[in-house]
């Protein structure tokens, strides 16, 4: 099937993809007055005396907002804030579809990091979380790093944290799998960007130590001169013996390969060269670093990818509908390390050890409980984390 | 039936009253790889090459933002975005039971006239009309008129002109029954806000000549001094005798009064000084600025309120989901005086002349087809002005 096509009838005979519904009934003139004037005045005058009351009487605390500005999307680059509107929307519908929130795209025309930042704080207001989406980086750590300290509601870069998530969840699996230890593996990851750098400081909290990260140049290392500084940020985290060299150099005795890069950026004798069980993720979208059936071929024993037509589809719908429900529920105001950790586990454990194969390390989006067992251990991190706040007091 | 006590009952059960959802359907991988990746990417790709087809592949046509900073909200005033929530909710909701297009609420932090400029402009891509809701007098003056400069989509501030329409559709046909011509009849308005502003440009523009104004102080006249820009705005386009005085005074010998001021602001006295058959429009809401009964007492034939409690209401529901539905079916690019004025027929010219009388002067919002009739009206007056602008070169 041609999704492609496909895809371009069906938004065209529905004219886009969402749709505002109302939840009350507005048909007679009482209806009218119930949910408009007059009596619309009550909760409105409600709220004004007490703020937090905006949770018991508007959508706040089931809205969230998907805002880009059109910079880094998809595989398509900075196609501007219209040609995003199908994109956005399509993450909306995922929202309903997984974790029943109402959820609206947001296209924004400037590509300023400012002006950005001063918009979304200011239509927070109505929100109970933001989605940051497809925002080129290296704005979008400081969109999202400034914006969270603005807003009391979660900011979330779904390109970072859903995908780091994920990625979490198939290593903890994959691991059992082959029998090894966080504690003692070898990962390396190429791309830099963003997914790069939230894939790595994920894996630093799951318990892995040695990590090493390439960009196009090779292997990132605090010996390397005149590097940005979200690139100096990344030598600080990772590789301690501060190895230098190629991407070549850099996969040689690594249990796990990364990529979050570009098509064909590793190839059979790089798998040959990696440690014994080698474990690929490759996940550049639509072609990955390296196809399934080749790394299989070179000796890798298990192959995730982004795509739906593979075994292990690294896909973020397992991972932000869930950590959204979650967050809102227990009202967190932000997304903390802990919560994404849980959020980890909480993907990997729903396919039982007894299940778990080479071609099965992470569930399909359709598997039934994903969003709600991530929003439970979500939760209950966010809480958990307020005890232990409280006790330290 | 205690209207305030049902409608916090509606907004606590509900959590508010919209809801997101998907017009296509999200249960298999197909559909995901048709809604969402890898499909998605070829309407994303479309409107990249050609910005028009953001119209064809996005709901962008159909979707309109009530936003409003809260700053001047009902009769409550200044209660601030979370508070003014369930007012643009509900208008929301208007939108789509009469018009059939999807609007959500906006309501923005600041009340800073720039940053509420600047915002508007930079969500504008994914809207086809922007309704400025709700928005203090002066600083909505200034917003509307810059904002509208800035996009290339409808920009309409509801609290002037959804008013004025309605109330100019309420003049035609009250002036119907009276057997008097608008070149010859002479208005007062109470108010010189949003509304009142709205108001005696609207009317202007009906063809209505001796028109004068009130504020708190009196009527506004050249001959006062120290007045405000947005005062002497309105000294130039009323009084021409340049009239000065009190309420008192600009009430008598008038066929028209209009009140978008307070409440009790008229007496029986003030309607007994009017000319025959005087028409009282009371809209301060929710007591007008004088009731319908004592009204009639002292000889008024027409009197409306904005109440849906005694007849003849000026609602602005009337106009403002026909106007967008039109202006969005023709896609324009803004709301022409012409455009108002075709709706404010359109709305008196639903009652066919043998059914108006003193107490049904203006339609029902649930009388069938005010929409649609305005949408026709007004899609009609924004193609010719185009056919005329052609013809001009």
């Amino acid at each position: 099937m041609d999704y492609y096509k496909e895809s371009l009838k069906l938004h065209e005979k529905n004219r886009g993809k969402l749709s505002v519904v109302s939840k009350v009934p507005i048909k007679t003139k009482k209806d009218l007055s119930i949910a408009y004037t007059p009596g619309v005045a009550e909760p409105c005058l409600e709220i004004s005396k007490n703020q937090e009351l905006v949770y018991k009487y508007t959508p706040k605390g089931n809205t969230v907002a998907i805002i880009s500005d059109g910079s880094a999307v998809l595989g398509l680059g900075n196609i501007g804030a219209k040609a995003a509107i199908p994109v956005m929307e399509g993450k909306a519908l995922l929202f309903k579809a997984f974790a029943d929130i109402d959820a609206f795209p947001i296209c924004i025309e400037t590509q300023d990091t400012e002006e950005i930042i001063m918009i979304a704080k200011n239509i927070a207001p109505t929100l109970g979380g933001i989605n940051l989406e497809d925002i080129a980086a290296p704005r979008c750590f400081e969109i999202e790093r400034r914006l969270q300290e603005l807003v009391d509601i979660p900011v979330f870069h779904d390109d970072q944290h859903g995908t780091a998530i994920v990625v979490s969840a198939a290593v903890i699996n994959a691991l059992k799998l082959v029998g090894k230890q966080l504690e003692e593996i070898k990962v390396v990851v190429n791309g830099a960007g963003a997914a790069g750098t939230a894939v790595i400081k994920m894996l630093k909290a799951l318990g892995i130590e040695d990590i090493i990260i390439c960009d196009s140049k090779g292997i990132i290392s605090k010996s390397n001169k005149n590097m940005s500084q979200s690139k100096q940020q990344l030598a600080d985290l990772t590789n301690k013996k501060a190895l230098t060299g190629s991407l070549e150099d850099a996969v040689r005795g690594r249990d796990i390969f990364i990529g979050v890069s570009a098509p064909k950026m590793l190839n059979k004798e790089m798998v040959k060269s990696m440690a014994k069980d080698p474990i690929i993720f490759a996940l550049a979208n639509p072609e990955p670093e390296i196809m399934p059936d080749l790394a299989k071929d070179a000796g890798a024993v298990i192959v995730g990818t982004g795509r739906s037509d593979f075994p292990n589809q690294i896909n973020n719908v397992l991972a932000f509908p869930g950590v959204f429900k979650g967050a809102l529920k227990v009202r967190a105001s932000r997304i903390t390390e802990e919560m994404k950790v849980a959020a980890a586990y909480a993907i990997a454990e729903i396919i039982p050890d007894n299940m778990l194969s080479v071609d099965y390390i992470i569930p399909n989006a359709f598997d039934t409980g994903v969003a709600d067992a991530v929003a439970k251990a979500v939760g209950e991190a966010w809480l958990k984390k307020g005890i232990e706040e409280n006790c330290d007091e």
